[in-house]
């Protein structure tokens, strides 16, 4: 591609509404442009990575068996009205009206869709293990779409569906899809973990996630040192202390602490130790309980997992916190003074809260504290469960070694869906025994936009993107120097040109008419990992500076040789 | 591809809701499923037809210098208020609300974010010109989706736009894209035409539509027997008769005629000759005539062309017929008894009406008819014009030959939209004069998804589809015969699996254990253009059958040389 025959549009200034550094890039770096909230154009460089991704997944899909197909964009709402979810997903499900009144959903997702379609066609056993996959458009209605194209409304979005006649056979095809899910990530030149994972709303038994490792990550990924454990925070188990509870040692005390509404202001005027503290959130109970509100417990120092609080039985879910007012006229103190002291809901604590003793908690009074409150004897033996994020340093759920966190982008996840969609669907087939038996499903889906953007994220430095070259929009810069003054430059630039794309490479040539330096930024933004400098005096000595993007290496070489080493270097 | 791993998905019976050919074939082949009115899912073996003539679409939009990009699905009402396409647009623009309440449309085109896009990339002269396109899923609200994904709501388009700040410049790239069409078509392997164009709804000077011909096309091509015209019957004059008008001859008489409402029982019931009828047609007058009615009349063996009549000064656009009780308060007769005599309402008179003496026509009473009707002596001189369709033997506007009609499906359309997006829109640039000036555009349209259909309305016969090598599913089909007993035919069928597939030819190697027949029959069905059939019989003299789907050739072949013949015929 010559550059005068192209959209270059790379932008000078940092955009100001831009917070995470790939939104930035993409937009400086001309892939992107805002069409409206969450909306975005791919620019022809974008749109360039965007399908080197694409082409990598498909061709890792292929290779793994499943077979490609396209669902349609819109979605009739009586499918969505089958599963439940019409009912159940929030508002980011688009719902429209066509003009026949008539209710469609702009795809999320494609569950119900793929179900409809492989209980129609499939009715034998025979035709089972089936992998279905799709590269398509999604709509997701969020709330506040942000970072891009890593949260955007419209995205591209690999989904793939596996239908089986028993788990045995579903956990086959989950593991050549985890396979499947390394290569493409592999290729893609990213560093990445799969990741033990929730498996959400979309349902299921087991799950995992794909993560790049990236600072700017939305996600906590947990890691052990001691063994490959490799989970998102969300899912962590955090074990119980192995040490047994301390006796008691102090008697119990009613404080005035008319000052100390958060556990850090409690901690600093009292110098009480923040493991000696204890945390109490009030949730909505669900409709099967006798409450309306559960009391739950974390160590001052800890933090609530919402996700394992979810699950716990009795408690609402979505989680849902009460309100101050709801909390008042339950426990008659505000949310700065509770505590398990004559609490009147029921109480649930972390695992860490039931090994500890003389600690410290509001006094469901306002402006009062308890301290030295020890279990059974000032308050009842809690209901216990593991209900707090892990932390730095505790010991691995899977016995060997202990945690570090990193921060991770997720853009793949792999679920065992079970028959949560084929059985209120009745997507069935006749087994071996002549039958009908509900299938059993797994999905699997990739972020393929969002990759672009996570890649940058892990891939960028001062001067802009540096791109892995498996998914680089051009391999090859050339940059001729005043080739609108030398004949000689423009002649020898023409010839890597034609060598470099007989030979199969993506070369951008920078044909402008444009200040050497303007075309150098223009690369660097753009990340292109290998470039050819050519200009009049080197010539002279036939020779040529090669610049390798990524280490910044750069070298003489001869005209002769430049090409050839590139080639080479590709290899 | 393994039939085995495969979601081959043929059926033996035709569809009873599909009308058409290609729709029937399509479901049948298992290319594609529907899934709501106007929503077709992709099945493998489409899905494999569409990205082959997405690449033949991409390649040469590449070569002719057009740039890829990508834009939404989804986009913003404002800017469809910006050209006033919001409130213009019929119901088949898909209003959507967001879940702020906010107006989006699901695009049926990309006219008015292509435009916000350059408005704010191209600042300068130097930047242009610039052809920028897409191939991207749009929708459009049809009110009766029909003939598969021939008329479909969600389908698949090629879309280009080009920018210049000259007429001339746009009529360069214009007769680029013109080329560049006719090579896509050439290398789809169709029988095509280009043809002049009305402009429609999307505006502008030039327009050529690309047709695909077929018996069950929607639309009417005319052709010159003495030239190169070819134009769209919607576009295509019919010349005013070159004899003047013969002299009155008759007096003009009213005649009983309760039982002749319409032309051909007037003809069959009175012995007049159709060409001596006038058929009267009462439509809407614009906002701007004086008259609320205007009639417009055609010789009674004629159609009434509509695209014309609507760009007539006065006549309301779009073409609205009045009501019967409408024409009953303005007329004081029914729509089967009226004529120009005595007619209170302005009339427009096509050509060949104005040049007819002696003439039959409905008296504007119910019931009665004039015969012998004269112009100037009975009726008034009317106002003439070109309003009738052109009939096969009509004089060619061109001056040279005379016309014949073909059926054709629009498969593209090319048009100079001048400024008529980049006014309303202010999209300007710096000219080489350093003043502002609006580009001018010009729009490419290529419809992708139908054109698989039309491939297959134009490609088939009793057996099923024959595709054109270029788009072929798979190019060659392997048919082992009860390969499952015998060794030495798997083995062979192996043998050739891997060399054509190293070879980079797209293989159905159909390894299921069926009846040869019925294998047959699917294979011809899917129109896979060769196929090998390997039998142990003929493998005792080291031959196997060879059959081309086309020609229905069959040929024995040497088994060593039956590989290197579908290489060689594919080159």
């Amino acid at each position: 591609m010559r550059t005068s025959n192209y959209l270059l549009s790379t932008v000078k200034e940092t955009p100001s509404d831009a917070e995470v550094i790939s939104h930035q890039l993409m937009l400086r770096a001309g892939m992107v442009r805002k069409l409206a909230s969450g909306l975005y154009t791919w620019l022809p460089t974008g749109l360039r990575v965007l399908r080197k991704v694409e082409t990598i997944v498909r061709e890792e899909m292929n290779r793994a068996g499943a077979i490609e197909i396209l669902m349609p964009v819109v979605q009739p709402a009586d499918l969505w009205h089958e599963t439940g979810r019409w009912e159940k997903f929030g508002p980011e499900l688009l719902r429209i009206k066509d003009r026949h009144q008539r209710d469609f959903v702009l795809g999320p997702t494609h569950e119900e869709v793929i179900t409809e379609l492989v209980r129609k066609e499939v009715s034998s056993y025979k035709q089972l293990p089936l992998n279905l996959y799709q590269v398509q458009t999604k709509f997701r209605d969020e709330v506040r779409p942000r970072f891009g194209v890593m949260r955007a409304r419209e995205f591209t979005m690999k989904d793939a569906y596996s239908f089986h006649t028993s788990q045995e056979c579903l956990e086959k095809t989950y593991q050549v899809m985890f396979d499947a899910y390394c290569r493409i990530f592999d290729r893609l030149g990213l560093e990445y973990r799969p990741v033990i994972a929730d498996t959400g709303s979309i349902g299921g038994s087991a799950s995992h996630e794909f993560h790049v490792l990236a600072q700017s990550g939305e996600d906590d990924i947990v890691f052990s040192d001691g063994s490959d454990y490799a989970a998102n925070i969300e899912k962590a188990e955090a074990l119980a202390p192995t040490a047994p509870r301390a006796a008691a040692t102090k008697t119990m005390e009613l404080v005035d602490t008319p000052n100390a509404k958060t556990i850090e202001e409690l901690v600093t005027q009292f110098e009480l130790p923040i493991e000696k503290t204890v945390k109490t959130l009030i949730v909505k109970a669900d409709e099967e309980s006798e409450h309306d509100l559960i009391a739950l417990l974390v160590r001052g120092d800890h933090e609530l997992n919402e996700i394992k609080a979810e699950k716990l039985e009795h408690v609402a879910a979505p989680l849902t916190f009460a309100s101050e007012e709801e909390i008042r006229a339950a426990v008659g103190a505000g949310p700065g003074s509770l505590g398990p002291v004559k609490l009147s809901i029921p109480v649930i604590a972390d695992r860490s809260v039931a090994a500890m003793s003389d600690f410290g908690a509001g006094a469901n009074e306002d402006g009062k504290h308890y301290f030295g409150i020890n279990w059974g004897r000032d308050a009842a033996e809690p209901e216990v469960a593991d209900i707090r994020n892990v932390v730095v340093g505790d010991p691995s759920p899977c016995g060997q070694g202990v945690l570090s966190i990193a921060r991770g982008i997720e853009v793949g996840h792999i679920f065992q869906l079970g028959d949560n969609y084929s059985k209120s669907m009745n997507a069935a087939v006749l087994n071996e025994q002549g039958k009908n038996q509900v299938m059993t499903m797994g999905c699997y889906g990739i972020g393929v936009s969002r990759i672009v953007a996570a890649a940058i994220e892990q891939n960028n430095d001062d001067a802009g993107i540096i791109w892995p070259e498996s998914i680089a929009p051009f391999t090859v810069a050339i940059i001729p120097m005043n080739m609108h003054k030398s004949h000689r430059v423009a002649e020898v630039a023409e010839q890597f040109y034609q060598a470099l794309t007989e030979a199969g490479v993506d070369v951008l040539f920078d044909d402008r008419k444009e200040r050497p330096g303007v075309m150098f930024k223009d690369m660097e933004l753009c990340g292109i990992p290998h470039a050819i400098v050519i200009g009049d005096r080197s010539l002279d000595n036939q020779l040529v500076e090669y610049k390798n993007r990524r280490t910044g290496e750069k070298e003489e070489v001869a005209v002769d040789a430049v090409v050839a080493k590139i080639i080479a270097a590709l290899k």
